[in-house]
């Protein structure tokens, strides 16, 4: 298959003109105003869903499709095995002196915040979305059926050739290969973290190799060089996350759009002090005093710990203390409406192809 | 500027017909056959020649030019600040129990392998190559222009962007952006590893944006797709290592050409457990036994306390105590003869371009 036969097959899949995906981004950027904008121009907008409850899932669909009648995504992530009992004892010690800081009540002890996997999939099962991604794992195989027989297109995260195979034997549509620039949470399910750290341009090929669905290349987009380097990769199509952040759609605060502004390449680290899972994002006091702290707890318990000091700090226009996610391009951010900045992505992944 | 007058002109630079690098690779795997196969099918071989002594460097140069009239490379490690005076006794007890596994004698204290660097530079400058490359930093303002003086051209590695503006400044003529994918030893200088694990993908174009020099891509490249993408991410000519590894003319060890044809995208780690310094390699049981082990000794004494492991590991066809070094692509290793592999990587780099 031509590389311009996999990119157009992609795009009939999805239904939409260009296989150019906004990335599902949990926590608040992926508005239904950045979904519709991305769906609107062309491209497949997503919504992250992961930290919504049901009946938001249902409102913030409603409102996407208010905005727009392309087809868009909707992502969840698989709920881990619940984690191993552990005292917070001593995170909460830590985070008590941030807390004392900010002038916030002492923290509490932590309970899973995450919404019932199987609720939001009947959100999503109603949503009217086309494509149901998700992140973290396989989803039970009931699950997979249920939203493939509403003719749902399906979509798994892959950091790993291994896990692109596991994720093509639980027969998604295709895989989203998500390479160590990526920034936010890293997917992997199926392998150490350190050793599945693999860069876009070495994974891109080795999973288009080993699997026989269209894949699509994340982490380190930002512009038409790397949409049309993934395609020589073999990508069937492309997702950018960091690149829509700094839109004005995007919900994300706007002391992290500043924070993006001034972002370098050797600005980011892999993190798990905002949730217990390894994550990129721009280094800051947090992530600084919580390197190797044996005190994180397993996700997602250090994200309810973190959730008051995180928000406070949003809050206050004080980036110290926020979860500041961005892929290792993020200094190739440019801020425009993402109308726009989905046309300048489509113009130029087309240039010289 | 056009990508592939970009191209051409590296080409012109370095005197080739290609600008496709054998990388230098220290510790025996860039014999003189491998340098001059490189050089005599287009491209342009390069000696990993830090660890050689002076008249090893002139001896093996000899051989090259023997076997070719074309341009080569010679590479250098830029010699760190000396370190820290260290008690290597908590590493030596940690190897104790190697050496008596494999009827070794018990490992001595480790003094500093490494050559005078300014010998070494005069036998480079005697060398009759084209092309001086290093890695580790910038070499002393005397050095570069005395080298510079003889019509050699220079190349400096880097991992970040500040780190290739570092190089600008110091007059290279041209830059090696390493990204996170490659094997061996990292090049970092002026950031924290830690934050200097940039993709290939995410580096090569904000490098490219931010220096007025031609960018050679280095990192995950094996075969045309890597290469060509490359050149869509702005660089003028690239640089594989691991792809000519398993080449009959390298001079590694079989059983390390043998665990490379094992090597799956999720084999390789970050490892400082072999020099002090760290670099990507095949994980193994020395990689996991000394990983986040507090007692690593700084570079180069690390090298030389494991030197008689690594060496006696590798006579027996024991890949377990070896260092492996391999990039995050090794699975696409080809095992051709350098000559033919050279022609390969041409050719497909010329496709559909």
């Amino acid at each position: 298959m031509t590389r311009s036969t996999a990119w157009s097959r992609l795009a009939a899949l999805l239904g939409v003109e260009h296989p150019i995906i906004q990335a599902p981004m949990a926590g608040g950027a992926t508005t239904p105003e950045l979904v519709a904008a991305a769906s609107n121009a062309g491209g497949l907008g997503s919504t992250g869903a992961a930290y919504l409850k049901p009946e938001d899932i249902v409102k913030h669909s409603r409102r996407v499709r208010e905005l727009t009648d392309r087809p868009f995504a909707i992502n969840l992530f698989v709920p881990p095995p619940p984690p191993a009992e552990v005292a917070p004892d001593r995170m909460l010690a830590v985070l008590a002196g941030y807390h004392a800081q900010l002038g916030l009540a002492p923290p509490q002890p932590p309970s899973s915040p995450m919404p019932s996997f199987e609720e939001q999939v009947d959100a999503v099962a109603e949503s009217g979305a086309r494509v149901f991604s998700f992140i973290f794992g396989v989803p039970p195989a009931g699950v997979l059926a249920r939203l493939k027989a509403k003719g749902m297109v399906l979509a798994g995260t892959a950091t790993t050739v291994r896990e692109a195979k596991l994720l093509e034997a639980a027969g998604v549509d295709f895989i989203v290969a998500q390479g160590s620039e990526a920034g936010g949470h890293r997917g992997t399910f199926a392998a150490p973290v350190e050793k599945s750290l693999v860069g876009t341009l070495a994974l891109v090929p080795q999973v288009a190799d080993a699997v026989g669905l269209p894949v699509v290349a994340s982490g380190g987009l930002m512009d038409g060089r790397g949409i049309r380097a993934a395609r020589v990769l073999g990508a069937a199509g492309v997702q950018l996350g960091t690149a829509f952040l700094t839109c004005p759609e995007s919900g994300i605060a706007p002391v992290y759009k500043a924070a993006l502004r001034e972002a370098k390449d050797d600005s980011t680290v892999l993190t798990r002090a905002f949730s217990g899972r390894p994550a990129r994002g721009l280094a800051n006091d947090f992530t600084e005093a919580l390197r190797d702290s044996p005190d994180i707890l397993p996700f997602p318990l250090q994200h309810a710990a973190t959730t008051p000091l995180r928000g406070a700090s949003a809050a206050r226009g004080d980036s110290r203390f926020m979860a500041l996610w961005a892929g290792q391009a993020a200094a190739l951010s440019r801020g425009l409406p993402a109308a726009e900045l989905m046309r300048a992505l489509i113009e130029e992944s087309e240039r010289g192809a």
